[in-house]
């Protein structure tokens, strides 16, 4: 285990990598903390959450609503919930968004802190505080920056992780490469999906220097005013397409990759567009699908990051380097 | 019309003092700007509003509820708002904690401004950033703390207040001076409410001194870790009434205020008890009702300033000087 503290603006965020989660009884008192997870996890691992008093959610992007919100409220009513009171998510994205959530807005805000179980959510997801739900086909339309207390890393989550999720978490560590680390994309172009799952010394590597990577980030930039946007990198158009098409967010956000890549080829003289096929494609995700251009485009529009008329679209100058660039939405329309 | 900035932790706040809504023209580019007010106030003074984009709530308590944020974050949707859209709330307190509410958590934060149209809004409810809406029968459950960026006051917005609205402003305005202004307490037993409508400088300089009291509390505690709690004074008992016996905020805290009283006697030697009851009735406020012992427990007990097993409760050492007293619930029990 190797404990590491960041600091954020508001804020600090201790980092627990390479930990199990019983040491989550040295960091919360059992009496004052209430589990938030999901029914698959509670059904894989259920062991792990004995002696803790525990809110099972559905299980899946559909549920990260504000119906789930209201009745996940309305059990900490029940169950006596006050403002000294700590949730811990132990889940995906999908958990941890919802518990940031929740925690920020119960009572104006109590503390919350995370255990990830899946890829994505270690690498990115449970990082840099934004939490959030969707409305209707628009992802993460409603929510609040705010920072866990903790982040504790236990891999063996990963052992119960299906295929799926596995690819989930590649793309976003595919984004990071492409963004802003090309000694990263060299390594995931020789290494493959397989490789990292059979190795554990590699992969425990390769989480940590993406969590760090998006760490760093949010650091500089908690409320997204210059570099975080580059991590929206795939997002605009994948998120377009995730809730419309029930793509999973891995898929969604590869397919959003390939489709920047090749805006970058047109508005960036960006070249290796064949690299990043490969790359997205080895790691067993899809680089398109057919979709009703009008229908994505209404959604795409009302995209968090559009700014008074424009886009800001992230694309890339080479492999490693993202910028942001603004881009009329009428542009973006002929491109899809 | 008299400017002034007032700096809270993490933004600052323009006050426009003795001012015309008209000005909003001068604050708010009328293309970004979604305006929220509710039914009463838009068909009382609909004038106000020509040339705003306007939303507009039912009027009452009952709709502070999260179904309330839901429609009208799926009305912004509608309207294409992006993250620099200004959400501006004309109304008493229950449209500004939805606006504050709202504009804290769509897209993960928008700005916003008020413009308090109720007594109570303008001295209290309006200021300190503290929004939220109910759960069921408790009070303010959900809810974030973040600052308006401008409160316009507009006492033209009077004239066409309710007499028991009146009453409500007065609740707070009595609860400000048993906390901290014993000159103030005076001041409200030499006058009475009919007088404060009467002159318009008396009651001018009446709001701005208890807004100015309450920016200084909040500025000096914004985050409610100390004397910012004293101005809980009346509201735990209150709240636990409100909602189940239907009562007007003012009468609810009018009740707690005299509870709170009786309290102080028991507890803090506290004697003019007959003065509070006295300027309390002076205003046209109860200072008791009927209400079922167990129900209205059942609900303190579960009071956001409950904190591991205490209730903090708000008593009076003298006239203008509140203090903090943690009591066991069942001691509250016994005198209710």
């Amino acid at each position: 285990m190797q404990k590491r503290t960041f600091r954020f603006s508001n804020s600090a965020t201790d980092f627990y990598f390479d930990a199990r989660i019983s040491l989550l009884k040295k960091l919360a008192d059992p009496k004052k903390t209430v589990v938030l997870t999901d029914e698959n996890i509670f059904a894989a691992q259920g062991k792990k959450f004995k002696g803790w008093t525990t809110i099972v959610l559905k299980a899946g992007e559909q549920y990260k609503v504000q119906a789930t919100v209201d009745s996940v409220i309305l059990q900490l009513i029940e169950l006596g919930a006050d403002r000294s009171t700590l949730l811990v998510g132990v889940g995906g994205g999908v958990v941890t968004d919802v518990t940031g959530y929740v925690a920020s807005v119960f009572m104006r805000g109590i503390s919350f802190g995370f255990v990830p179980t899946t890829l994505l959510a270690m690498v990115d997801a449970s990082i840099g505080g934004k939490n959030g739900i969707d409305v209707g086909v628009y992802k993460n339309m409603v929510g609040t920056i705010r920072q866990p207390i903790f982040i504790l890393h236990d891999v063996s989550f990963l052992t119960t992780l299906p295929e799926a999720h596995w690819k989930n978490g590649f793309a976003e560590i595919i984004k990071h490469a492409l963004i802003k680390d090309a000694a990263m994309f060299r390594q995931l172009e020789q290494n493959s999906l397989s490789a990292y799952q059979k190795k554990s010394t590699l992969l425990s590597t390769l989480i940590q220097r993406n969590a760090l990577f998006k760490i760093k980030v949010v650091q500089a930039d908690e409320f997204e005013m210059g570099d975080r946007k580059l991590l929206n990198f795939g997002h605009t158009l994948g998120h377009a397409l995730e809730n419309q098409y029930g793509l999973q967010h891995g898929e969604a956000v590869a397919i959003g990759m390939a489709f920047a890549a090749s805006l970058s080829a047109s508005f960036c003289a960006f070249k290796p567009i064949k690299r990043v096929i490969d790359v997205i494609e080895k790691y067993g995700l899809p680089v398109a699908i057919s979709y009703k251009k009008d229908d994505v485009f209404e959604v795409l529009k009302k995209d968090k990051k559009k700014e008074g008329g424009e886009m800001n679209f992230v694309l890339l100058k080479s492999i490693g380097k993202g910028i942001i660039h603004p881009l009329p939405p009428k542009e973006i329309y002929n491109y899809l």
